[in-house]
């Protein structure tokens, strides 16, 4: 089976549960955009992806990327499908009109990649790579670099890469050595080696515009050494610049997107930025992009749940617990509780992580939108995606590789053969859980970088704006409160004993990330509409099978607080 | 790098903490088979799969079989290690001596398929399914039979199948449709299609059995019609028999075993055993066959440490916490907190699961040997391997997957690249916890099948016995109380509510497996030379990050057991 889009499920989960058209219509820039227009939007993104990009999925991993002599021939239909989509102008969703968008909300563009990285994630991360260059370029490039790209990059005709990883420098870009050497004409020539470029050659656009971190000559060591350049594949005088990609990698899924290693070879290229600043200027789209990785994760997630659900209503396999014999002669593997667990446990994830992921897609446009007129729900809108994203980014990610593998569980042997398209989907989900920062890196950036640099307070002020909107009887009260308490201890601790928080970081992520569930349930149980098995099927796996890890996390952080005291007292 | 035997760690659990030696010199058929012996058995298995199965690992994956109308293509280098390792005897080390074996302890083979599995997954399926076809041929085949194929399968010269799964019918064996017809010589004509049938053809041996389940014309439906036969590949008189295979399949991993669609056109075979007892003969080895499977498990979440191990100590990222700046201008992965914690935490999964494993193995022997001279104490044993088989197979088969992949996030981009091979162990790993009875089956297996079937009488038996093998003080014994206690409560609230027991089978299994952890690290801290970081690493992160879970599984259980409670109530 093909993935569906499932519009029905997003659009109740934006205009009924988070009532995105009302949040939307308080903002100028959006004071056209109304619910009809934004269904209607979606319909027809959804009718694309299903159309168009879907059915490219397997082809993506069967065939895959080929590398010949520097040329890489991406699968059959994938350079036709992306012609199509950059024309049609989904690229340019919420770019602004004055760089050839359509200035929709962000939120559009969040369930248009949700449904695309589901339907085919190898393909998508060719035009996912986009948008973090556009703001890259708008906000940094000089007025000439941005008269030539700009536009090109908003439409998406041409694609764009970000040249970040080398050999010997993963996580820790601070160790990057590539060079750019100024020219008297104001151009630099840079030359090095970048691994793991995503879409860094291929065949699907025109043109390739890389966006490269390196040092100049007389750069310090370490991150503040890093500078930006614009490197694009074919120069202004249509010559091919030196930029050349000399092998993709093998890998264990994501075949349909070529990860490439590319050599400069004293290629011509511009600073974007100024010296020095390589890094912010390349991280100025961080929220944005982590968002962009988690909605990944929940659409890879609602793909494999369609395919387990789908099998699991036509398969009959051995009696179901307490089923009188019926006229058939076995019962369906849906009707199983080790398997109906499955199924419901990820529409819980699926469902609590669409609330969070489109609430904070709501967000971006608020911080973006308020920043003159209401600077403090400009900075409320900034915390929220602050601390969520990492969360959505690591917490869901993971999910799609263990609950796709769960999903996979539910077709037994079948699920291990890639005839059925599930095992790709968890293959193709693991990579999620590693680039745009590795999920142990968002757990450090969200407990030391967030919550500990402000002694707690940003993470206690949300938590207090979540528990508003819990009913008075709510067990994630007491959730909240021992949360903000151990947090609180952990503001006390951290200071004599180094290593404390990058032990726990990963368990306190989890714990962050389930009370954030439990309120984004909350959310969709006041819901009207909401009292359905659909969804009461949903929240009951949650209370019963998820929810139960928070306990044991806190667990977890309180003993290693606890070894904490005594050691300091001893 | 490649997979390197760890055979000091193996034999300090065999021989340290288990003190095999001691125990097997009890067993008169062992009483020629001392320490130094074992060792040297060990030692040579050891350089046999460093020297000759762990190089064609890459090569399995890369190249993997290849189907050729009807005949299946083995990888290169595949055919000559089988005909070497059958030729040195490795196939028969704990077969009978009267069946061409070697009569070594059970222990031994174990920790053999351990390594094999590590070093070659795809590889070793092929002769890890000889010693059910062995025994099942041994304990029902005719003697005519026997004279033809014991000792040909017994030495591996020829390998085996077992024939269960049908297209409609996986788990569920009581749907199968083969049919099997008497012929007046006392042979019948089998025909049928049987899916997933690893080794159903290939070139590694001369000729292959295959054990099928089938139904005679007059049988009844449902389990109890389903007879044995064997079908050859070659008959006697060296003809090709009516067995072919239709197609391989393409999967995840595990590319080095061909997984055939096998197609029986009225091919000639022989009963083995009774009629409608065809799965009682195939199942007689199911305890050793799920031991092999948790060996693997084990073995693959080893040499996915070794990479993640070796990685660490070799690549340096960033500053870690509390440390100095050093000459380096950034510290070893191996010394980041959430890097140090994925390592410590598979080994405390691997040493606990050896312990276990290798226990099952003496057990094993024990309940096969003792079984007239001291009937009580086979019975324990046999009550050891029926109740932690299940838990080895499906607790570590899940723990091979995810801590694989845990293992596999600690070389970063690295490790999704085919280049590094731990993703190729993940992706292999991944379907053990399908065969042999999916991990969701081994579940229900164990709580209904197993300890709701005696009232609980016999798991309480064996945790009784495990309290006294703890110290006074040990936390284990409280979980050992509590899950005594609970497993009451389950006999008592099972019969009214004829789905609890399957819903919550699953986190039963997982509090068993940490019961289990627990009492074997509880043995290797109680060891003479465990008193050092190797294992004292370990041991803490077990506590630590591990045996947390145990609350939690018991939460989700009690939960549910008072749910039932106020719903009987009300």
């Amino acid at each position: 089976m093909i993935f569906q889009p499932p519009l029905q499920d997003s659009q109740f989960i934006a205009f009924e549960v988070l009532q995105a058209d009302r949040e939307l219509a308080s903002l100028s820039s959006f004071a056209d955009v109304d619910r009809a227009l934004m269904a209607q939007v979606l319909d027809e993104a959804g009718r694309f992806v299903a159309d168009v990009v879907a059915p490219l999925q397997s082809v993506g991993d069967r065939v895959g990327c080929r590398y010949d002599q520097g040329r890489v021939i991406t699968p059959p239909g994938f350079r036709d499908a992306y012609q199509a989509f950059w024309q049609a102008g989904w690229p340019a969703l919420s770019s602004a009109p004055e760089d050839g968008g359509q200035g929709l909300p962000v939120l559009l563009e969040a369930v248009l990649y949700e449904m695309l990285s589901a339907a085919n994630h190898g393909w998508t991360m060719a035009p996912g790579l986009l948008h973090g260059a556009y703001e890259c370029i708008k906000h940094h490039a000089s007025d000439d670099l941005k008269a030539r790209y700009l536009n090109k990059v908003a439409t998406g005709e041409w694609l764009a890469t970000m040249c970040l990883t080398e050999p010997h420098a993963g996580s820790d870009l601070g160790l990057a050595r590539t060079r750019a050497v100024p020219q008297v004409d104001g151009t630099y020539r840079l030359s090095g080696t970048k691994i793991f470029i995503s879409g860094g050659e291929h065949d699907l656009s025109d043109n390739i515009v890389h966006l490269v971190l390196a040092r100049l000559p007389d750069a310090p060591p370490g991150p503040k050494g890093l500078s930006l350049f614009l490197v694009p594949k074919f120069m202004p005088d249509g010559s091919r610049s030196a930029v050349h990609c000399d092998r993709i990698e093998e890998k264990m899924g994501l075949h349909g997107s070529p990860t490439c290693v590319m050599r400069f070879d004293e290629a011509t290229c511009w600073m974007v930025g100024e010296p020095g600043r390589g890094l912010g200027a390349m991280f100025v789209m961080m929220n944005a992009a982590r968002l962009h990785v988690g909605l990944q994760g929940i659409g890879l997630l609602e793909a494999a749940w369609q395919k387990a659900q789908a099998y699991s209503l036509e398969r009959r396999q051995m009696r179901a617990p307490g089923r009188s014999k019926s006229a058939a002669e076995a019962d369906f593997i849906a009707e199983h509780p080790a398997m109906r667990r499955i199924l419901d446990t990820q529409r819980a994830w699926i469902d609590g992580g669409r609330v969070l992921a489109y609430r904070t897609a709501l967000e971006l446009d608020q911080a973006k939108h308020l920043s003159v007129t209401d600077p403090d729900a400009a900075a409320r809108a900034q915390r929220w995606c602050s601390l969520v994203t990492p969360v959505l980014k690591s917490a869901w990610t993971e999910q799609a590789f263990v609950g796709g593998s769960a999903c996979l569980q539910v077709l037994g042997g079948h699920g291990y053969v890639s005839e059925w398209g599930i095992e790709q989907i968890v293959r193709d989900a693991r990579v999620a859980m590693i680039y745009e920062g590795t999920n142990e890196i968002q757990a450090i950036d969200l407990l030391v970088r967030k919550v500990l640099a402000d002694g707690g307070q940003g993470l206690a002020a949300l938590l207090a704006d979540l528990a508003t909107q819990l009913p008075a009887d709510h067990a994630g009260h007491a959730r909240i409160q021992r949360l903000t308490a151990l947090t609180n201890a952990l503001v006390r601790a951290t200071p004599a004993d180094a290593s404390l928080a990058f032990e726990v970081a990963d368990d306190y992520l989890r714990a962050v990330a389930l009370v954030l569930l439990d309120w984004a349930w909350a959310r969709i149980a006041a819901t009207p509409g909401a009292a359905t098995p659909r969804w009461q099927d949903a929240h009951r796996a949650l209370t019963r099978h998820v929810l139960p890890e928070f306990d044991m996390r806190l667990q977890i952080i309180e003993a290693r607080c606890a070894n904490f005291h005594e050691s300091a007292v001893a």
